[in-house]
C-alpha cells in the first residue's frame, strides 16, 4: 500500500501528494442479498470510489445528494478525509437505487430506480478541484463526463468508467470521450459490446485504438485484466470466503486501481506501477464484497489493506 | 520448465527420473468451432494429459484403442517418448467423438459418440507400469480408476480426473476413489455438484474433507485455483489471443501439472512445486487451445514451454 518510490518524499523534502477527483453517483440503497439486507444505505459510484481511493491518495468527491441525504453519510467520507465540497445537496430525493441479487452474485435484479436529483446533475467544478492532479470519470453519462474532463485545468491521468446503457446509446459521445482519457475500467461484457469481438484480447486491442492507453477489463470474481502498451496482465480474485453484497465491487476496484495510481505520480505509466494499482483494486474490492454497502471498506485501516495485499501478492509470486 | 531442485540431480548423482503412468481414453475426434474444423483427429483424455506430461516426465500410458487406430497416432505418442507398452490394441473400433464448439468455445455439443472398445476398458497393469511412482487416473469411470490404483506399487503421488457424469451416477464410487487419492482435478461445475455449494472456496473445503489433500478447481479461460493445506492459490489462464480448439484443453492442464509434479519427487507437496505445477499445466493448456486436436503440443520444444512460462510467471510478479 505504499506510494510508489519517489512520488511522496525526495530524500528528506516532501511533495505535495496527488489530489484524485472523484466525479460520479452518490446514492441511497437498499439491497438484498442471500446473507442479508440493508435498507436506505449509503451507495454510488462515486461513494465506492472515494472512499478506497481516500487509503491511497487525498481524495476529493463532486456529486450531488438531495436534502434526505442523511448527515451521518456526509460524516462518514469526512472521517475517511474525502473532501465533500464538491458534493452539492440540492432540493429533492437523493438517487435511490432497489436491488436483490441472485444466490450466485451474478445477477442484480432492479427493483425500483428513482434519479431524482441526480437525474439533472450538471456538475461544476471548482477552481480548487479542477486543479486535481487526477481526475477519475465513475459510471454517469458521457456528455457529463466530456463536460467534467473539460473543465480541469491539466490532470495529469484521466480515467473513466461506462456501462451498457451509455455503450448502447451514447456511443458517440463515449468514443469522443475515450479519445481524450488515458485509463478506462469497463467489464467483460461492456468490453465486448464496445469492440463487437467476443475474445477479450481482440476487444481489448480495438477498444485502446479508440483512445485509452491503458485499459482494464474487470471480470468479478475472476478478476481482472490490464491491457497496456507493455503487454496483457490478468490478475485473479483475491478468493473471499463470503460474499455478503457484490454492489459497488467495480467501483471500488477503480478506487483503490486509481488511488494507488495517483500516489505514483509522474511513475504512473510504468507497469510496475499499473500493476500494484490492480493488485489495490483486486485487494479493496474483496473487502468491500465481504460486507454490505461500505461497510468493508469505510472501516479500513490502512494496516489492514497492507496485510491483505502482501498475501495477495504472495500467493501470484511463483519462484 | 526445469524440475525442482534435487529431484533430477544430487551433486553430480544422477537420480532416475519419476514415471508418471496415465490411464483414460484414447480417441479419434472430429471436432469443428469457428476456427475450422478437424476429422478423425488423434483424441483422449490420456492422450493430451501423456503428451503435455512427457515435456517434463517419463510417461507410461494405459489404454485401449481400435483395429481402426491410425499407426501414425501410435508413432506420434512414440515421438514424445510416451511409453505405449500399457496401449492395447483390441479387435474393434476406437473411441469416437463428433463435437462442435458455438462462439465462445464455452459449450460443446456432442454430434456423435461411440464408445466402442472403451465400453468394455479394464485395463491391467503390467509389472513395469505397477512401478511407476505417479499415478494420473484421467476421466474415466471411478470403479476402473480404483481397480488402476488397487493395481499400483507404491505410487509417490496418485491424482485424478472426474466429469459430471460420474459424480451424479456413480458418487458412492467416486468417494471411495477419493479417499485414496493426493490430488483431484475437477472444474467449477464439477466442484458445485461435488460438494453441494456454490461458493468455490466453501467447496474446495468439503471436498479436502472427502479425501485429497490438493485439489485443483479449474475454470477454462478464468484459469484456476489451488487449495492445499497451506491456503488457496488462484492463477489467471495465460491469454490467448486466437483460440482454434478447446478439446483437452484440462487434461492437457493436468498432464502438465502432473508432468511437472512428478519431477518434484518427494519435495511435491511443497506449496512452490504445487503452484509452479499449476503454472505449468497453465502454459501447456494455452498451447493446447491455440491449435486443433494435439497439434498444438506435440511438436512443442522445451524452449518454447521455458519461455512461455517464464513470460507467464514474470506476468503475476508483483514488486
Amino acid at each position: 500500500m505504499s506510494g510508489c518510490r519517489g512520488s511522496r518524499f525526495s530524500g528528506s523534502r516532501f511533495i505535495m501528494k496527488n489530489r484524485i477527483l472523484v466525479v460520479g453517483s452518490v446514492a441511497i440503497d437498499s439491497v438484498s442479498t442471500v446473507c442479508g439486507k440493508v435498507e436506505k444505505a449509503l451507495g454510488g459510484s462515486a461513494v465506492y470510489s472515494s472512499i478506497a481511493a481516500s487509503l491511497f491518495s487525498p481524495v476529493r468527491l463532486v456529486g450531488v445528494a438531495g436534502t434526505d441525504f442523511p448527515e451521518k453519510y456526509v460524516r462518514l467520507l469526512k472521517n475517511k478525509k474525502v473532501d465533500v465540497s464538491g458534493l452539492e445537496i440540492v432540493p429533492g430525493k437523493t438517487f435511490f437505487w432497489k436491488g436483490s441479487y441472485d444466490k450466485d452474485f451474478r445477477n442484480a435484479v432492479s427493483h425500483d430506480t428513482q434519479l431524482n436529483v441526480f437525474e439533472t446533475f450538471n456538475p461544476k467544478v471548482s477552481a480548487g478541484n479542477a486543479n486535481c492532479e487526477v481526475l477519475f470519470l465513475a459510471n454517469i453519462h458521457p456528455v457529463i463526463q466530456l463536460d467534467v474532463l473539460g473543465q480541469m485545468k491539466n490532470p495529469l491521468i484521466t480515467a473513466c468508467d461506462t456501462m451498457n446503457y451509455w455503450i448502447s446509446r451514447e456511443k458517440k459521445h463515449l468514443l469522443r470521450l475515450l479519445k481524450k482519457i488515458d485509463v478506462l475500467f469497463v467489464n467483460e461484457e461492456e468490453a465486448r459490446q464496445l469492440s463487437g469481438q467476443h475474445n477479450l484480447i481482440k476487444a481489448a486491442k480495438l477498444i485502446r485504438a479508440m483512445g485509452p492507453e491503458v485499459l482494464v477489463i474487470k471480470k468479478g470474481d475472476n478478476g481482472a485484466m490490464l491491457f497496456t502498451g507493455s503487454g496483457i496482465f490478468s490478475m485473479p480474485a483475491y478468493p473471499v470466503v463470503k460474499v455478503a453484497d457484490p454492489t459497488g465491487a467495480g467501483d471500488t476496484f477503480a478506487g483503490g486501481f486509481m488511488g494507488f495510481l495517483a500516489s505514483c505520480g509522474s511513475g504512473w505509466r510504468r507497469t510496475d506501477s499499473l500493476k500494484k494499482a490492480m493488485a489495490h483494486g483486486t485487494v479493496m474490492s474483496s473487502f468491500n464484497v465481504e460486507k454490505f454497502s461500505v461497510s468493508g471498506t469505510c472501516g479500513l485501516k490502512a494496516s489492514d489493506v497492507r496485510k491483505r495485499y502482501a498475501g495477495y501478492v504472495g500467493s501470484l509470486r511463483i519462484c
